[in-house]
């Protein structure tokens, strides 16, 4: 079997996981690991190339783009450019089809394969709202996520004057309404009602109940947890009342690179051009042969 | 718009709900019925054409064929032939990949689409079994069906002899096991002993925890709600304990038909050949522009 020779860029949370996941795929090959920093080396990436450039990695099929959201336009571009399909998980829900957009054109000049946002959400659940519509066209489907720590939203209040660390976790409340709890540890000097009002007035934070904590550790509170619980009630034809539920409760960056490498096993198959998840064949996501596959899960 | 045409070929159970999901999708347009009996119009197709031979309906797009599991090879591979997308809901799991096979080949050499088994299970389950492996490989996935009535399995009861009707009730037990209860009215002069003893030897209750009661009305008994309850827990790249749950309460016979109406639809932007429901982009089941479909649901 020809393995799929994969690249990891970027090696913070996600790339830890996505390490995993690609030593875990029997039909993969890790050919190395692009960080910034090469000089100061983690115990477990001993054994593998770690450059601080793609080119320097030889051939490469397919680069997991662990880097944060909004690196990911540009470098998913160099990297197409170079003959590499790419997978991320851009997670800004609103800017996803303009991100498709931009990489398809790259990626069929390149005729190579982009698959954007193929986290958990924006990712896997958007392939079960969509299965629901199929299944029952009308009525509303609610995703509720949590309870869990949003990487977005911690980042958002970390960067607000005056806050040391923080700590975001989505409470879901029903129907898609959400709280927030912010767990923050505060700089020396800073004043805790100045900083809460700055989260609370935060376009991260200002349309959702927002809690804000002043902790001694946030560190200690940590934990990658997560989860969502979605339905959707519904009408198929002309009869009412179709009910369909989903929940799931994961570890949250283990989650989003194994989908992401899946969605790079996925890259292989697919003709040239960028998409998101709900545009390819759930099997192809899957390693083994076709018929197989088919005999097992349909 | 150019709508889709489609025929309606059977009008048992599955029929009469195809017919509400075909109207109620704006952008189909039903060419018409194709039943046996012609004389004998139920007052809801009076107004929409009903013949017995699909030839007599003209330009047809895609045939929702809503006739019994084992008919539906032959009653395929004639509508293929004739330059006609088929989509059906055959339900013999060990089958299907036989099935997609033989119309594989006709409907490349008549340059048309066929999608088999798109019901709910197999169907739209094989879908989320599917993604479930995609999010984490290694694991156990159980489904569970029910409680609800279960066709192949109340025709199986009925085949017996000495059974004038039967309702088989799948009753999950959990862990993919299941109870069946069995209701059954007796012809005259039969022994509910024998009765009971060779539906237990049937080769549909063998294997299963069976329970024959004996009512005056069967009919009386009968509901078409039915549901399941999918479990997933697995692995993630090297993370266990990742938990996936799916579950349903559905009329069985709307969102069979509702699925193979969003199938049709899907078979129309297929390259010719058969596919299974996991072989094709889950956003294709929708109605609607594909980028307005990606910003709603990704």
């Amino acid at each position: 079997m020809t393995k799929i020779k994969a690249a990891i860029v970027g090696y913070g949370n996600i790339g830890r996981y996505a390490l995993e996941a690609v030593l875990a795929a029997e039909d993969f090959e890790l050919v190395g690991v692009v960080r910034r920093n090469i000089q100061d080396i983690p115990t477990e990436l001993a054994a593998y190339t770690v450059v601080d450039d793609i080119e320097k990695l030889g051939k490469v099929d397919v680069a997991l783009l662990c880097s944060p959201t909004r690196a990911i336009g540009d470098l998913a571009e160099k990297i197409l450019s170079l003959g590499i399909n790419t997978v991320d998980s851009f997670d800004v829900h609103s800017d996803i089809v303009a991100l498709k957009k931009r990489l398809d054109n790259v990626a069929k000049q390149h005729n190579r394969v982009a698959v954007v946002s193929a986290g958990w959400d924006p990712g896997s659940d958007s392939i079960l709202r969509t299965l629901m519509l199929a299944m029952a066209p009308k009525g509303v489907t609610f995703t509720n996520f949590g309870p869990g720590m949003s990487m977005g939203h911690s980042v958002a209040a970390k960067a607000i004057a005056g806050v040391k660390d923080a700590l975001s976790v989505t409470i879901p409340l029903g129907t898609g309404v959400h709280r927030r709890m912010v767990y923050i540890e505060l700089e020396a000097g800073a004043n805790f009602n100045d900083v809460a009002k700055a989260i609370k007035a935060d376009s991260y934070f200002a349309s959702d109940e927002t809690h804000i904590r002043q902790v001694d550790s946030v560190d200690e509170l940590k934990d990658v947890g997560h989860g969502v619980h979605m339905t959707h009630k519904g009408v198929s034809g002309a009869t009412h009342n179709q009910l369909f539920e989903y929940s799931m409760r994961i570890n949250n960056p283990a989650l989003t690179s194994q989908f992401m490498v899946s969605a790079a096993r996925a890259s292989m198959k697919q003709a040239s051009g960028a998409y998101t998840v709900i545009e390819i064949p759930p099997v192809n996501f899957l390693q083994g042969d076709l018929d197989n596959l088919i005999a097992k899960l349909v």
